[in-house]
């Protein structure tokens, strides 16, 4: 598929791609960037890379498609740096959670004949770093492309057959909507489970080690959503922030309906609501996203 | 272990311990008692019952123990019903989630010479009814008793050994601080789970309909937990009211100090936060609650 394949940054995500491109032999050499040696060094051992350095420019020379798998915080930095190395025709992707935001922060760097067609795989697990990626991670997951009007089709058609490769269900969606809708889905679930477990780890050493051993009837579910790599959620807290907001906003105030419909002892609204939200189960076990 | 065994309620909960209580043969008899006559028909095809009634007392009459697995709100009635039915020395135990009001509800009714041992088996799922039980539910689960001072020490073996059949790790603790422990690890997220589904409920028709299909990056498990029994989760709050008030009101002062850093753009805030809730996944993994 590709002669050239460089990935900056090979974390979790890049590195189960990096895996199945291997797996199907779909490019005849890798290129790894990243900051740190450690990595690079698994990257290496782990069989994933041909080459690997430290500067992006380097291994974004010559490429046919770069993916950029770094926080979304450094995407403005490695388009700047990539920009004078990539070849006319070049497919620049990504994988990073917002979308507008990738787009603002790669775009104005990238020359005229290159392709830009940022997408975010519905993917991961609360672990990072190269060691945690494993080639079966996007299958039957959704990989959403947010190309602006105007791109390439051929260059479209080619991240796609790449994604699909990979098993992923791929769709084609507006940026800005992408990011309201991931803000409900991914990005509120996120900083709540965050919250709550924050606010437990502020309770007395006793009260806290009794919430851990006694985790499995709800707490559980929240340390493992809230156990997701911080460096990468912060950046995606930073450059979602609206969209984020809105959603939070919402949800006080329900949250505040509850606090009131429990303080008054408002049975019948309390088996309302929950009557309401099991119906919701039962949608998303309809659409096989259970 | 008994010559008869009442249940009174046989939801998810009393039909896994039934099935238990079947298959090691720890009950000569099974009477159950329940308002409706399906579930009651679903006890008999199940092979989970010799009698079935819908009057608590005929169930509880003679039994050696009777376990209620009734919502929390039913209790009250339920012990009024069966207290002129119990025979002196009997047990009365219950599988409820707010062990003070347990108590309150029923202890008032019992006869002297009949043991009141409360319990509260940490296991679950999100279906409920007869039909969805298994006799593998309790294994390697804690069970908490909360007997009051003074309880008879036999009839505690007595359950704590029932219990432990059941694969239950039983630990006694005192009922106000199970009800604070709990409102934390079990009660604030399923508030918290709920409140999120209900907040989706009120979006767009097409909205709700792609938060569902991509529902995988985090929202999914939300709606699992907001699945569960709305009537029992109806009376759990209005049950453990002042814990799960106290809790979410420091969550809620938690979830503002998270809106002020995301609305200013304060990344390292942010990381800390990440940074330490990251660890205590380590710390339930650690406990081998994961």
């Amino acid at each position: 598929m590709f002669k050239r394949m460089a990935f900056i940054g090979i974390g979790l995500i890049g590195s189960s791609l990096a895996r199945v491109v291997r797996r199907d032999g779909l490019a005849g050499e890798i290129a790894v960037a990243a900051r740190r040696q450690e990595t690079l060094d698994a990257a290496l051992r782990l069989g994933l890379a041909d080459q690997v350095t430290t500067d992006p420019a380097e291994a974004a020379r010559d490429a046919d498609i770069v993916v950029i798998c770094t926080p979304l915080g450094a995407y403005a930095a490695v388009a700047e740096a990539i920009a004078p190395a990539l070849k006319p025709g070049a497919i620049v992707t990504d994988v990073g959670s917002v979308k507008r935001a990738a787009i603002d922060a790669i775009k104005p760097h990238l020359p005229t004949g290159v392709h830009l067609v940022p997408g975010h795989p519905l993917a991961g697990t609360e672990h990072s770093g190269p060691e945690s990626g494993f080639p079966e991670l996007f299958e039957g997951r959704w990989h959403l492309l947010t190309p602006e009007a105007g791109t390439d089709a051929a260059a479209v058609a080619k991240v796609t057959d790449l994604w699909q490769r990979a098993g992923s269900k791929v769709e084609v969606m507006d940026p800005a909507h992408h990011d309201q809708v991931l803000a409900i889905t991914s990005h509120l679930p996120h900083l709540i489970a965050y919250t709550i477990v924050d606010t437990a780890t502020q309770l007395s050493t006793d009260l806290q080690k009794e919430v851990i051993e006694y985790s499995a009837t709800g707490f559980r579910d929240f340390t493992r959503i809230a156990a997701s790599d911080p460096v990468m959620w912060r950046d995606i807290f930073l450059t979602n922030r609206e969209a984020v907001l809105e959603i939070l906003g919402r949800f006080t105030e329900d949250l505040t309906a509850m606090q009131r419909m429990i303080r008054k002892g408002d049975g019948d609204g309390l088996e309302e609501v929950f009557t309401r939200t099991r119906a919701v189960r039962r949608s998303v076990i309809d659409a096989k996203q259970a």
